[in-house]
């Protein structure tokens, strides 16, 4: 039985602000829960409703409470709830240090979407690391969470000064542009940073200037633009093979 | 002035069954609309805000209605309409003949995002002609119009029985599954037809005992898959670059 307090508790942390303030966040749906439980994140309570209560059982999570449909759609901001809700806590934020390894740094994604799509891809190319400047869209954004498919449990995320970063990177820096190499002559990368840029406008002066190098996914038709995240893929495939 | 008439056929565009009916289908944003008047799709009736009409006197678009903010929310389906929209005639289904180029098929692709954002993509790589299985989700849905970010308006498409298409393709068909061949270790072809499977169940079993060869995008980290567009977008720089 949910109390007031908990929905509104629950249904709060939709908002940026208050995320922030109580350091936790929303996760729903199976395929997020199961990879939540088998990571290092820690949840303050799991919400299952009686249809799932044997894969609950099967597993070992703790602090569950199971409630109705009913209750759940009050707390569930999707419109088809699949059944499993948690409130988890933020973990503290990670010091950078880089290494010897790949990453991908994203300046200015403002796209939930996008952010979260690239946190999966990034996840399928076994690059477990990503920095994200100080104005990328926030990672506990419920639309995030849910476009990574349960693969921002896998990631450890930073939050950095992108252009001191890169510009103190030790490693190459590959910026994508719309003017740079095309991909296609580009030698894969045992270690290096790619960095991808806003939707709208790119990477920003103050980072392109200190990228090591710049490639492009050559146009052959009349589209004119890649979706971020989409590029982050395609290039990926190309550079981290 | 919009009449009751003229608002109820247009939000009864939003119906598949409508659109089959009555042959139309609604495009909504400047980006779209651009394509679509430089194309060879014919619009019934443009709609457009008192903000757009420089944009409308430049160019040489026909049946222009001057409607007001009111008037667009009540026949846009989007929630911050961009000040235009047209009701488009759709074209006469073409008979597809296979030549030797590079073309993608899609075997039941469902959803309306993922089918808009290959064909963005496809146009991005130069691919024109896309073949959907009798399964896919239609064309001129609504959110398929608006993924494709005026691409649509580009590329041809064919409704086919895909598995006899495929038996009798006398080019390369290149399944796209996740045990075959690493990406990486296959060549780039001149012709081919890359199949692309739905996102749930993958190339039907017709389909795939048909194809030439199997491809896949290795998998070097955690994450279970990954989302069918995304997919195909790294597939064509690999195979058609």
């Amino acid at each position: 039985m949910l109390s007031k307090a908990q929905i509104k508790h629950i249904t709060a942390l939709r908002s940026k602000k208050y995320r922030t303030e109580h350091s936790q966040f929303i996760v729903e749906g199976k395929k997020s829960i199961i990879e939540l439980l088998k990571s290092d994140f820690e949840h303050d309570k799991l919400y299952a409703t009686k249809q799932h209560s044997d894969f609950i059982n099967k597993s070992t999570a703790s602090n569950v409470d199971t409630i109705s449909e009913i209750e759940l759609s009050k707390i569930s901001s999707q419109k088809n709830p699949e059944g499993l809700l948690a409130v988890v806590h933020m973990p503290k934020p990670r010091h950078f240090t880089q290494e010897n390894k790949r990453y991908i740094a994203l300046d200015k994604i403002r796209d939930p979407g996008n952010l979260g799509t690239i946190i999966r891809l990034a996840d399928w190319f076994g690059i477990d690391e990503i920095l994200c400047s100080t104005d990328c869209v926030e990672l506990y954004n419920p639309k995030v969470v849910q476009a990574s498919m349960g693969s921002i449990f896998h990631t450890k995320t930073y939050t950095v000064a992108l252009a001191d970063l890169i510009k103190n990177a030790t490693i190459p820096t590959i910026a994508a542009t719309l003017g740079g190499n095309p991909i296609y002559q580009t030698k894969a990368l045992e270690a290096g940073i790619l960095v991808i840029g806003n939707e709208a406008n790119g990477i920003s002066d103050d980072v392109l200037k200190r990228c090591s190098q710049q490639v492009t996914i050559p146009n052959r038709g009349k589209s004119e633009s890649l979706n971020a995240a989409m590029a982050c893929g395609i290039l990926c495939s190309h550079l981290f093979d």
